[in-house]
């Protein structure tokens, strides 16, 4: 539905209508300056032949992924151990080909991002959407992940700190119970930390801090305003490394060169980042005093991504509608909650405050006037 | 194999020793200055947001492959049919999952690429496997495939001309035939045109000539120099764009921005990649006189891409460790056949002539000295 909102809000704009930008999930900043001038770099002189390279990623960029947990997380990281896949994309499908089979259960936590069912299914396995509420800060819980598990098997968990859409966290106690309790019961772990580095309520734990067992997705698409470039990478156990890359031969060759170098490189664009990260703290508390004084006064804790979700079921009972009527009365476009949550999904819209702080503002102004001509 | 002959190459080139690479199947030559320079543009100033795409692909790019077919093939294609994907590899992946279920039934010719019956498997479908001999140009014939389709039913079928490891191609009348055959019998036809643009024999036909309900696949990475990029197209019947689209949109979102961008550009390279075609050409000359001076006169028709398949059981009954010894001895790498045939495959090796002219001249040297000396 995400992309239908943007259609339509590409259609209002071609029709001369001004729309704020709040359902795109990705940030509006470029790359960091040293990335775009590695990649300009590497595209100069004549012989840039940019041809593949190793599958599982270019030997210095899997080095210095693995020094940035180091540096982050005080966590040593073995190189071998870090595959550099096309994007967080190109690491679901290989995570979930390297662990399950057709017919395999995986559990997620709803609502979620929505490839992550959609992948699963493409693949043939079950995905098993577990609800999750206010008294856990929308996290999974070990109690409710043993519950499906008694139901029928479940072959892997999924789990997202930051979250989209929701823009939860999970606590670093939380995710390690978690993690334990499936290592325990057989159930294999994989960590979509595509939103580290974007944490506000506290900093985001990596789940190689609980396990060594885990399989952690990661991208340059978010923090490092990398979307297009499509790189991204996994730290995965030792025994699936060889595996994955047989897989990563087949599936993809290799990454974007191009790419894999910018990406090397943008590690040295942390100030910059961490100015536009400082963006997207200044547009959250925008929001989280703005929207409160419209009126939208229940969503979930704004921890982290640049993602806040709203129950506006007070305004509406079909949010899809509210979203829609939004956009063409007053020009924001915000994304529906059923693309996230099939069921109670109706209540909720995920508005992304990764645009500027001028848009912010606009947009607050604009959805305290609609929603007061609406009352 | 291919992956262990780099890895032993690597070596031996780390050891200081000289290595002519035939095993690599990929130009020595850049990407078309008009794509890099694009590519290059795309960089420049500071705004290089350089974001997600529609997920089918940038419309001025669908638009240009479309006008491709009109130029190249006379053929007219709607441009809402062509979806940009990441690589061919990422064409392989969502044309399988939109066509197939687990289970079924794929048939490929063989010698072929494996990746073909990798990503089969990895999707849980069955590669049959279909051998063919020179009596069709080793070309899977309606016949071979109507007797497989009537041991159990075939959902697909996988063609390719030029093919690799083969380099050989099929006639226009024989691709025609055979995709009347499979489409009469309700087999799909999936046709690999990744080495379109690169033969020798006669012109390459594309399988849109003959039916509209095939999924071609094609790539950046051979003609036009751009393995590296990560960019490819199809073109697919109209009622699996929608569904295509849904598919690629939750397992890649988009095709690397950049390589997009690169990619439109290199449609105004052809003259500079004609050049590059015609250095191919003369290294093919030199390999078919060259090869049969020293000994190596059983080898497939030599019609396109840039492989020639070779029989080398006159002088081995294992061809692996007859590459082995023909890179340590006389430091030329090539393939051993059992990469793409698992049965025949002892029996041949492929060269790959994308490199240059010189390498080539080199290359016969070396080989015939070291021939000599075994013989």
């Amino acid at each position: 539905m995400v992309m239908d909102v943007m259609s339509a809000a590409a259609r209002l704009e071609q029709a001369g209508r001004h729309v704020i930008h709040m359902e795109v999930g990705q940030p509006e900043a470029p790359a960091p300056a040293a990335a775009l001038a590695a990649a300009r770099e590497a595209l100069g002189g004549s012989g840039a032949a940019l041809g593949y390279t190793e599958s599982l990623g270019i030997p210095s960029l899997r080095r210095r992924i693995a020094r940035h947990y180091a540096e982050t997380h005080g966590e040593e990281i073995d190189p071998a151990t870090v595959l550099v896949t096309t994007g967080s994309s190109g690491g679901f499908v290989l995570a979930f080909l390297a662990l399950l089979e057709p017919g395999d259960r995986v559990a997620l936590s709803v609502p979620a991002y929505p490839p992550y069912r959609h992948i699963l299914t493409a693949l043939g396995c079950e995905p098993v959407l577990i609800r999750t509420g206010p008294e856990t800060r929308y996290a999974l819980t070990p109690e409710a992940l043993l519950a499906a598990h008694r139901d029928a098997p479940l072959k892997a968990v999924l789990i997202a700190s930051p979250a989209n859409p929701t823009g939860t966290m999970m606590t670093a106690e939380a995710l390690a119970r978690l993690i334990a309790t499936a290592e325990d019961a057989g159930i294999a772990v994989v960590s979509d930390e595509i939103y580290h580095g974007l944490d506000y309520a506290f900093p985001a734990t990596t789940a190689l801090a609980a396990s060594r067992s885990t399989v952690v997705i990661n991208s340059f698409s978010k923090y490092f305003c990398m979307t297009g470039w499509r790189v991204g990478w996994m730290v995965a156990p030792e025994q699936l490394v060889r595996p994955m890359e047989r897989l990563h031969q087949n599936l993809a060759i290799s990454v974007p060169t191009l790419s894999q170098v910018a990406a090397e490189a943008a590690f040295d664009g942390r100030a910059e980042m961490e100015a536009v990260k400082a963006g997207y703290a200044r547009n959250r508390d925008i929001l989280v005093k703005g929207l409160p004084a419209c009126g939208i006064d229940r969503f979930l804790p704004v921890d982290g991504a640049f993602y806040l979700y709203a129950d506006v079921s007070d305004f509406t009972p079909d949010s899809h509608a509210f979203a829609r009527a939004l956009l063409e009365e007053a020009g924001v476009a915000v994304t529906p909650g059923l693309d996230f949550d099939p069921v109670a999904g109706r209540h909720f819209v995920r508005f992304s405050y990764a645009r500027s702080e001028a848009d912010m503002v606009e947009a607050v102004a604009r959805i305290g006037r609609w929603l007061k001509g609406m009352g």
